[in-house]
């Protein structure tokens, strides 16, 4: 019993790793077809509303949303806010943390003329596919999930029936737009997959003749892994995060507790000295350096010199950024417009998908 | 190990009659007070449109829908189209079952100008609802449902996830148009618990100053469960039900293949002679009689006048019935018009109830 246990999980490791294989070359070779014909491609991506975005989004994703629109893909981005309730019982702040995503966003380069920013809550027609999606998976489908789960428990909260089928929502968000790329961290790659099986199964069972839905590919970021000031992972709750809507004095005061060691030469060593390193990484970011450059550089500063110099690129990078969020905050009333038009748009999609799909179905009984 | 799980076993089940008890108690105290004052009731019932409907559904539901309405009951039918696919791969044939479906309830009585009739797939506002109650419900829970884990088994289909969350859409067909009373077999009994939990859960996390749906009520039928014509239960597959839209000589071919024994003497004795007493419980039926009286009436008549005696009560009780769907079935553009109508109507109230649902959990971002 033991060994074929083993042996399966080996099956499943190995299985894992050739679907791994497989969507990172069907990414490379979708990001060369985008590169030639962009105007061919429409992108879905997101967030969820749960707080501020901090420098980890801006280099893990919003800086390649803001380069794929200016390329000319077709942009999409949802802001998921059915996704907070996944796995907490409550949506306090989340008007704040909504209008502060849009303000980030064009911060940070985002056109609402060429993206289209929606609300997953303002969008029926997208959410009403659920419904024919879910009867496209198995329970054991959504449980094999490996993100359900890990993200289940690192909530500490009871799996709720929208966590456990919180990769149909994102089939359905991807697909209502007909979205066929998705910028994703390899952990989301089962989402993608769960959504390539959903476009398949509907085509393959109602539209066979005239398929409906493309098969997305997922495009992996090959961003680096951002740790947060401390070393650790960046997180809300270790205070760890350079807020983009931080002032430059919070910003100072963050970077001046963070922790160091006690060895004044700085050296770039990230398994023996992760907090050092995770400053040099930040300050490598920002500056488009090599993080052992400027450890070279410092040298025997320590890590007050070290703090200074983090301190004064990170301001100086984010200070044009804050400048423009400081402005556009000025104006409630136009961001809430924006977000009004997006929605607009994106019920337009939603509602012609949805007509499409009611088509197929057979489901079109009152005309 | 043994011992603690039968003990779980008998827990389970005193719970399960507690439960039904406390269920069975409030469905008379809910009919005392509706038929006091039936304005104050909203009633949702419907039906998956895999088929037509037969005798069986005509005396075990439709009979009470059209007692509700005229009660002044304000009465709602949905036709639960996506219920089709929880185990299904196909909705072949289902434009077909849901226009005889509005043709039946309008023949049997319903009228509607006074009971709004309307397909699921229709509505997007009612199946948004799916998100934000899915959040409320435990995976667990929905697992824990004995009607799901018993269709499942007798589908012989894999659970999909359109069918472990069914439950969950049941609960918004019935809170989008805030029913007080769904009337249902005690095998529904789960589905109802399960609408007023999320109910519940709702207006305590997001609404308790001004709860937004009601805990409704199961109204617990009383109507006999009704045989097939060869004493199994009524099903498509063993062609033993009539087919309120037969032909009254389609209806005496099917009464007359039907199995009795070789007893001339015809008793009422359902235990030990069930075929010759679901012919008799059938007669029973649509002239009001005693199904014993009829036996007796019979006495050495056989088969043959049992059935003569079937064929004619129960054509007799039908023929007004199909003289009607015809006279409708005439005119299917009325048809559409009148689920055009209704869909119109329930779209109304769903785009409502939704925008307190986002009021309530601060989604309006967008004004």
């Amino acid at each position: 019993m033991a060994e074929a246990h083993e042996a399966r999980l080996t099956a499943a490791g190995n299985e894992m790793s050739a679907s791994f294989l497989a969507a990172k070359k069907r990414s490379d070779e979708t990001l060369a077809k985008l590169e030639e014909n962009p105007g061919k491609f429409t992108m879905l991506t997101g967030d969820r509303p749960t707080g501020r975005l901090h420098l980890g989004h801006f280099f893990g994703s919003i800086k390649e949303r803001v380069a794929m629109q200016n390329r000319g893909v077709n942009t999409n981005i949802i802001i998921a806010d059915y996704q907070v309730i996944t796995d907490r019982d409550t949506t306090e702040h989340i008007d704040d943390n909504v209008l502060n995503l849009v303000i980030d966003y064009m911060a940070a380069g985002i056109d609402p003329e060429r993206t289209m920013i929606f609300t997953h809550s303002a969008i029926p027609a997208e959410n009403q596919l659920m419904l024919p999606f879910l009867s496209l998976v198995t329970e054991a489908e959504l449980h094999r999930n490996p993100t359900v789960k890990s993200e289940m428990e690192s909530s500490g909260h009871a799996l709720t029936g929208l966590l456990l089928t919180y990769p149909v929502h994102q089939a359905c968000d991807i697909l209502f737009c007909k979205a066929n790329v998705v910028p994703i961290g390899k952990d989301n790659l089962p989402h993608v997959e769960i959504t390539r099986t959903i476009a398949r199964r509907f085509n393959e069972r109602y539209a066979k003749k005239n398929p409906i839905f493309p098969e997305p590919a997922a495009i992996l970021s090959d961003a680096p892994e951002i740790p947060g000031l401390d070393g650790r992972k960046m997180s809300k709750s270790y205070g760890n995060s350079i807020m983009l809507g931080a002032t430059a004095e919070e910003t100072a005061k963050l970077i001046k507790k963070s922790p160091t060691d006690s060895d004044r030469n700085i050296t770039f060593d990230p398994e023996n000295r992760p907090q050092v390193a995770a400053l040099l990484t930040t300050a490598g970011l920002v500056t488009g350096r090599d993080p052992a450059e400027i450890a070279e550089e410092i040298g025997n500063g320590g890590g007050g010199a070290l703090k200074a110099y983090v301190t004064e690129s990170v301001n100086e990078f984010l200070a044009p950024h804050r400048e423009r969020r400081e402005e556009l905050a000025k104006d409630m009333d136009t961001i809430r417009d924006i977000l009004h038009d997006g929605n607009r748009r994106a019920n337009a999609i939603a509602n012609e998908t949805l007509d499409q799909v009611r088509e197929a179905m057979g489901m079109r009984y009152d005309r």
